[in-house]
């Protein structure tokens, strides 16, 4: 049996305690400066408030204060934070971790350089790592569909664990694996996490057009697949291409982290929210204001892709013709008036 | 402005009357021998029946019997019967075609051969028509998601009309093409028309786990996402491979035909409804009961693609190792014991 310290005690960072006690590691759930009601609420009554479950038994809750002891020893580092703390969690957290010790991030994010080039959670990582700590601390990631509340009630999920190392990313799924958590490797972390971090800007991408149709008002049926669905296939068509041009291999986009993934995305909460409201008329600052408090990872992943697009196409090596969906996206978050690209289906 | 005879009243053939009469074409609707009931309830007050709309204005209604006078000085005829209705189009409708005269089919269908091969819908059309008419009758088809209903409703819509000859595809879909129909082209109809059929098979298999997770009772959640949206990943996996086999072009199960035409059809009404029943364990006997009078086109693309696999592995040039949800599917079709293969997505 091994130790596994989790840092973040979010919703997905929590998550991931129950296979983990499951195949009877020792489990430290480590909250970050923002957790520290979710660690209070777990060490009094052991209930997640966010999950309203109770952890498995003998997960081990810490406040970030003790994140130094929570550390010791530990087999394997578990990132749970959101996109917002990859830079703290490498670059604070990071400070107590021991080099060779691996961890595995299931953060989704895209980092924007100047030069045009996007960063995946482990690259960001690597680089916000202290000095002597660079290149020294094997960094995985998890790609996938899985809503974080399901993998807590043990329904079957099916991710992907990616690195470059195949023998120590199988290690590490090893430590996962449950009869209901299906874990498959890549060593293809680029795609994957190209992939992973897509998905939550195209989720919002796909509700545009749920939105656009509530606005009209009642037609006398409930849903709207055919609309959503067009843009479905538009995301993972434009999604192949950036994840190519990224280096990774398109493939991805229609297997467990780019279909996949998106399919779950696209009825999460906040995302599917967001998109809906930009769909209906509201103006990205209107939308802001109405959803006051929420984490909008998908806004940040936008802007950086949009970013990186507009200065590879001054070097011509991308086209925004290519990303019809995306500058549409890019340019509601900007305020610049833009039409759903429909135009660009048929 | 054309003359476009829709053969098929049920809720897709009656679908594509929207689009062309918006585009002011005369629109003649002959129903099957299975319509009447349909066809005297547009008559006597232009509703139909299963989409309780009326039809568009000026779109004429017609028995079967009046077929040879619908069909007179058509520009193009459309196929909106059922799969189990494609012999009956081509052979006994087929006899009061032109040749030349082009036709399109809405039509999703496999049907396997003695020797493995599986052909597309256009494919057994050719082979079914009169002796006078085999390969005189340009044969195109139409994939993409689209949900009859949301048609009729002028939601947008995002389809592909595939056939051999792209300027013929492009005057056919230039009739069709509205501000909510949008149609894409496509000169690889094997590929697009085998993703056309084989999504009715897998959105039966993505409900299996739906009804899986149902039968072990409520857990204090409401939807089933994980597991749906690993077998959605898996399903595209396997489709690419079954088009790919079959001659077309693998990257369509990301695009519309494939991905677009799955999501829509996951929460569709019939197939969704078997897979639930027999994840829930009812046999297919049981199953079949439940929904007697239904049409279940699913159960004939999943056997006929069985079918096909088993032929082609003992001829070497397939391995059913590839296909271990087509072979789930198969094996509960034909009352064999068999499990959801979750050991296979991890």
């Amino acid at each position: 049996m091994s130790i596994v310290t989790i840092i973040g005690a979010g919703v997905m960072g929590s998550a991931l305690c129950w296979p983990l006690a499951d195949n009877n590691h020792t489990v430290r759930l480590v909250g970050t400066p923002l957790d520290d009601d979710i660690i209070r609420s777990l060490n009094e009554t052991r209930l997640h408030p966010k999950h309203q479950r109770e952890l498995p038994p003998f997960v081990q809750p810490y406040f970030v204060d003790d994140l130094p002891g929570a550390l010791e020893g530990a087999d394997l580092v578990v990132s749970g934070v959101s996109s917002f703390g990859v830079h703290w969690f490498a670059s604070q957290a990071g400070r107590h971790f021991t080099s060779g010790t691996p961890v595995i991030s299931v953060t989704k994010g895209l980092f924007d350089q100047p030069d045009g080039r996007l960063l995946t959670v482990p690259q960001a990582e690597d680089a916000w790592l202290p000095d002597g700590l660079k290149g020294k601390i094997p960094l995985h990631a998890i790609g996938g569909p899985c809503i974080a509340q399901e993998l807590a009630a043990r329904r079957h999920t099916g991710v992907v664990f990616c690195g470059q190392d195949a023998r120590l990313l199988n290690w590490i799924a090893g430590l996962f694996r449950t009869e209901y958590y299906h874990v498959q490797t890549s060593t293809d972390p680029i795609g994957v996490e190209t992939c992973a971090a897509l998905k939550n800007a195209y989720a919002m991408g796909i509700n545009l057009v749920v939105g656009e149709h509530e606005a009209k008002g009642p037609d006398g049926l409930a849903n709207h697949f055919n609309p959503q669905a067009a843009f479905f296939a538009q995301s993972l068509v434009e999604m192949r291409k950036l994840v190519e041009w990224m280096g990774g291999d398109g493939n991805l986009v229609y297997q467990l982290p780019g279909a996949g993934d998106l399919y779950v995305t696209v009825f999460a909460g906040r995302t599917a929210r967001l998109g809906r409201l930009l769909g209906k008329g509201y103006s990205f600052a209107e939308a802001r204001l109405e959803m006051a408090g929420e984490t909008l990872e998908a806004v940040e992943i936008i802007n950086s892709a949009a970013r990186a697009v507009t200065v590879l196409e001054k070097a011509g090596k991308a086209n925004w013709q290519d990303y019809p969906l995306l500058r549409h996206m890019a340019n509601l978050l900007q305020g610049i008036p833009s039409e759903i690209p429909w135009s660009r289906i048929g």
